[in-house]
């Protein structure tokens, strides 16, 4: 269309980064995609205290009921996150027929089923490219992209926080705190980063992926979830001398009719391209049939990054605004499989766990009978260290277990006498 | 739509493929898409040879003007291959109306624009993504995906055949003669395969990703081409010693307003990640402002990989034929950029070179006196056989070292007396 009149709600770090995106460049984007992108009018609680330079022509207001109420607005670009009022806005735009673009995961990982079939009633869209790997092109990769394949998974490295702390602590010996602090200060965490740190962002993220892979809407809440916060260096130099690397692994596969789904860290070969995502970087495989294993890496965070997601949205919105049947390449309000989610009880992976012990004679036959007990078969026992009576880390390498097993056999070591402190176990999963 | 008519072009491995994916998931297609992908016609020169099994309600025949003159066909998939009669059929498709699907590299590298205006024209669309990293969606992640991005490079591995003889002359310790022997046996090279391993296949394609990135048709006759048959077990082991690996790159970049495209073996740190592409894989890396670096890696050979490519065209096409301004998200018949190709000879970068010279006192003092005459700074020597009055390998590595000032090196060390054969330089990229 000639001019794609944009209402955007929330004028933040990713809100500026578009206004910047879209002034800079307005008229490269005018011929190339034939249309004028105008910023209509931005909306913010705080918007008065801002003097945004070259928005003349922008209404600037704290109000968002005047880019709601507003008929000449096409699109609004929903930057608030969180689930309200973000919520009742995006439905309000809706309901006001007109489209929606979002990098808020949460809401789509939430409340995405509902808000896309309040789309649909509405002749609208909801784009939400952003949402996953900030403006890493993932989500258009899966739906356009590798249209007509099925997918059997997905799996990567989908949040930049703790992929960032995790190589800090790795590569430059940090411990988790001075990590988290480096990542603070460079704008890579939130002062608050509980939403990153424990796994809960790359959930919501992971739940959007398996919706456009598998057409599965799965509860959040069901989502087996473990953050980053209690590994260790000692874990980390553990895994370095089994070449191994720890990172914050987001996992969904399709096993018959059930999906695994989970986020915890994980053990993987250095030799493995995910072993190679540093800093903030986002790292997507995508198992598809016919077309194999895809790989897309890029920054999965930063201002710019964030930004062009939403512009890539626009975009793709902007050329199709006049064929709205034309925007999605399939209805995403059509939940198509048949599918449930394992338990995380049910899952088996190889396991690396560590146990701190009294170093005395005995100790091992203690645990690995235990283990046994549990059906759980050792491949490896480590015990590097010696302090004659004093407390060692003890490392076990384990075959296939099942997560059940685990969880019970640790608990009953845990008891033991001579040995101090929960047990750390990371799962070494098969990519 | 709700039924998108198909007449097929060439019924050879990629097209069996098409037929193969549309028939096989017929309904999974026609669910998730709501449009009933229906191959009407497939005219192929032998077809009367063959009984493809479930074609039954399919028109088989070797007259392609039963597929141009269907006024029911809405789109032409083209897989013929090559430039004639391919160009004439998609001219002819065109003509009739009718949007074009097609795998043909060295079609849309050759004749791209002169395509895209006439389907500009006719108010038609030609779509192309499996001409480039077979199904890998490195098409559309440029266009839609990154839209609003601007490209200043493109570089990768985009020639399966290659990278498998090299993985295989590096992996395996085969030669250069058993490394193709074995890709042709597998299937992965022509029993003719001049295209690859003289890098043209790649040249077409950096025609092509160069176009969508950067908006500039190159003519590929003036894209610098180098192939791979040159390259011997000992440069690769010289290589390996080095922590380097070689592997055929297809490199642009943007530099003001000129642009630097070639196609060369290229020596690049084992640590990059495209030194751990294996086999028939493909890896392209794309450097875009202000979204940063993205990395897409796929399976870039195979039946059904380059069928998916087809397949995901038909599909977006099929939601779109209805509104055929909407299925580019930028116009391809636009060149928009005032670009101009930069002369090999004014390109600069690190170089290998190996010389097999007489090995005695005072040899090297020669060789490098006529390199410093060259302005050509040296960051090592080595020479590691000793063969007193015998031939010996002697490898230096330069710094940034002008093309023409190599060449002219180069020739004129060759001509020394204690130089035997012709010295083998290989480019090291800074990537």
């Amino acid at each position: 269309m000639d001019r794609l009149n944009i209402g955007l709600i929330g004028y933040g770090v990713v809100g500026q980064g578009v206004v910047k995106a879209i002034k800079s460049r307005r008229k490269f984007l005018r011929e190339k995609y034939e249309t004028d992108f105008f910023i209509k009018t931005i909306a913010d609680r705080s918007i008065a205290k801002k003097t945004p330079p070259g928005l003349e022509n922008t209404l600037l207001t704290t109000d968002v009921n005047l880019i709601l109420n507003d008929p000449d607005i096409h699109v609004v670009v929903e930057l608030i996150g969180g689930l309200s009022p973000a919520k009742e806005i995006v439905l309000g735009a809706l309901r006001a027929h007109k489209h929606v673009v979002t990098a808020n995961k949460a809401l789509i990982a939430e409340c995405g089923l509902e808000l896309f079939k309040e789309a649909d009633a509405n002749g609208c869209s909801i784009l939400f490219e952003s949402s996953v790997g900030a403006g890493i092109p993932i989500i258009r990769t899966i739906t356009e992209g590798m249209a007509g394949n099925k997918f059997n998974g997905v799996y990567g490295i989908i949040n930049g926080t703790c992929n960032y702390i995790l190589t800090a602590m790795s590569k430059n010996k940090l411990t988790f705190a001075q990590a988290l602090k480096e990542a603070q200060e460079k704008g890579y965490a939130e002062s608050n980063p509980t939403l990153d740190i424990s796994g809960m962002d790359a959930a919501y993220k992971l739940a959007i992926l398996v919706f456009i892979t598998m057409g599965k809407f799965v509860n959040v809440k069901d989502i087996y979830v473990e953050g980053i916060n209690h590994i260790s260096h000692d874990d980390i130099e553990f895994a370095q001398s089994l070449n191994l690397s720890i990172c914050l692994l987001a996992i969904a596969k399709k096993i018959g009719n059930k999906l695994d789904v989970r986020v915890h860290p994980t053990m993987i070969p250095n030799e493995h391209g995910l072993a190679t995502v540093n800093g903030v970087d986002n790292a997507i495989f995508l198992d598809s049939d016919p077309l194999g294993d895809v790989y897309i890496e890029g920054h999965g965070a930063g201002q710019m990054t964030a930004a062009m997601g939403v512009v890539a949205d626009l975009i793709n919105l902007g050329i199709r605004v006049d064929a709205p049947a034309c925007i999605w390449a399939f209805n995403p309000a059509d939940e198509v499989e048949n599918l449930s989610l394992r338990k995380i009880e049910e899952v088996e992976t190889r396991f690396y766990i560590r146990f701190m012990v009294i170093d005395k004679p005995g100790v091992l036959a203690s645990i690995t009978t235990v283990l046994g007990q549990h059906n759980i078969s050792i491949a490896s026992v480590s015990q590097k260290q010696e302090n004659k009576g004093l407390t060692v880390p003890v490392v076990i390498l384990t075959h296939q277990a099942n997560e059940d097993q685990v969880k019970k056999a640790l608990e009953e070591i845990a008891g033991l006498a001579v040995v101090k402190g929960k047990p750390v176990a990371i799962r070494m999963e098969k990519l």
